[in-house]
């Protein structure tokens, strides 16, 4: 028996695609549906065979499935439980992709009706391309997938959700959802603040009509590739990990002033060393 | 007749390296020889095919050379030059890959005997890594290096500078030292203080004992790739020209920190504008 029978996927892009990918490629699941506003997109992830059918409203697309995945914009999430969750199925399963998981996760599990079952997870894995047509079946091979179980969270549930991403690739790392939020501010929602300002401010910086962005070279290209990333996306994470954002903004302003110190005072010690520990730092998780 | 009879690569790494294979790919020179400190990185670049002889003294090293290349970190260079003059072949060129123009430029031009040339150039190129081993023939290709003339530069010398760069497989705009180093700043040298600051933050957040960098997907590590870079190399630039970073430092700075009131107050309109525009800048230079 497939570990899976009927996936419903909401939002099919990126990272909802890619999973119904890997997880058909791998023969976990028996039939998946999508569901999503964009009828073209979806005619397209049936068209690609990523989807076996669609339809455009949640509470249609849940029927009959044992496993839903959420794989929306954050904000999105807890409103998208609150319309399905008199629509599922007994036993059924409820998890997402979100990349914020305690506000997530503190919304969700009291709108789960009794015998349903709400597991919070969030693959760190993700290009700066959107939709059905960008998904791929190895994107989360090799990653990671935090998944954030509570005291409320069913074990039995929680193990086959654990089970899902793993034969999608990844190690799954069990974490508090507050921590998680801590730790993806530090490792990506901090680097996405920091790229989308440089790209702004190289922007603004036109000192001299030199018309400067014309001018990158593969570094910078490379250094701000997720400043290409989903705005409405990044825009709810911002939203909903704000404490957690706020308090890497400041603890990296904190060192981008002292590296200012160093540089205003030509202080070459003091620069070298600072270039050379990110350098070692860096170079270690290679 | 060969473009160049004698090269002379003083500082024989990615970017020293580089040039030299291109142009005998090209058969644009007829002689290479390497100088630098390290015997061994020296000895590899003869094996490799790079360089014909080698020697440690940049005084015999660019004796009967045409044309010298400096590829060594930004601080050296004037030292060289000022080691070297004495030693010149008449009519020889001397020309230089430094990120920072305006300081090595006016440094250098007063040193150079009459009838050789000092000409300052900049490579928009490179990878994270260094050395000999490192360097290949194509690093050029497709990429721009400005070169920087004052009214102080000899036309011929000029032109066989710009003739070189361009059988690298590279656009040359000409540029005032002063202004390009304005513009490197903000596309390159910004970047850099900003890569070098995150990974160290991010190094330095380790609120729960996490081990922060062991979860970081592609997307940290891309963006992260420049903070590998020499950390003497990049303490040369910072210290030679610190007015330039300091003032787009500053700039971002007030990017990050019209970012960060937009986070702290929620305000997801903004947001997505700041996120939208980044992203549409981004997307115009690929």
């Amino acid at each position: 028996m497939r570990l899976v029978k009927r996936l419903a996927v909401i939002g099919v892009g990126l990272i909802g695609g890619s999973l119904a990918r890997v997880l058909r490629e791998k023969g976990a699941v028996s039939e998946v549906v999508g569901v999503g506003r964009g009828e073209a997109n979806l005619k397209r992830g049936v068209e690609l065979g990523v989807l076996d059918s669609y339809c455009l409203d949640p509470r249609d697309g849940v029927k009959g499935a044992d496993v839903v995945f959420i794989a929306t914009p954050v904000c999105t999430i807890p409103k998208i439980v609150a319309e399905i969750a008199p629509y599922l199925e007994p036993g059924c399963i409820v998890t997402d992709g979100g990349s914020v998981k305690e506000s997530v996760v503190a919304a969700c599990e009291p709108l789960m009706p009794a015998g349903t079952f709400f597991v919070g997870g969030h693959p760190i894995a993700g290009t700066e391309h959107s939709g059905v047509e960008a998904s791929f079946a190895t994107l989360y091979q090799g990653k990671r997938c935090i998944v954030t179980p509570t005291e409320r969270t069913d074990p039995a549930a929680l193990a086959k959700v654990v089970e899902i991403w793993k034969i999608a690739g990844s190690a799954v790392p069990l974490m508090d959802p507050a921590l998680h939020d801590r730790v993806v501010a530090a490792i990506s929602h901090l680097p996405h603040m920091v790229a989308y300002s440089l790209v702004n401010a190289v922007d603004g910086y036109d000192r001299a009509g030199a018309d400067l962005l014309t001018f990158t070279a593969g570094g910078f290209r490379d250094f701000t590739r997720i400043a290409s990333s989903d705005p409405v996306m990044w825009r709810d994470i911002a939203l909903t990990n704000r404490e957690a954002i706020l308090e890497t903004m400041d603890f990296f302003s904190e060192y981008l002033g002292k590296l200012r110190v160093m540089v205003a005072e030509g202080d070459g010690c003091a620069l070298e060393a600072f270039f050379r520990n990110s350098k070692q730092k860096r170079d270690a998780i290679l």
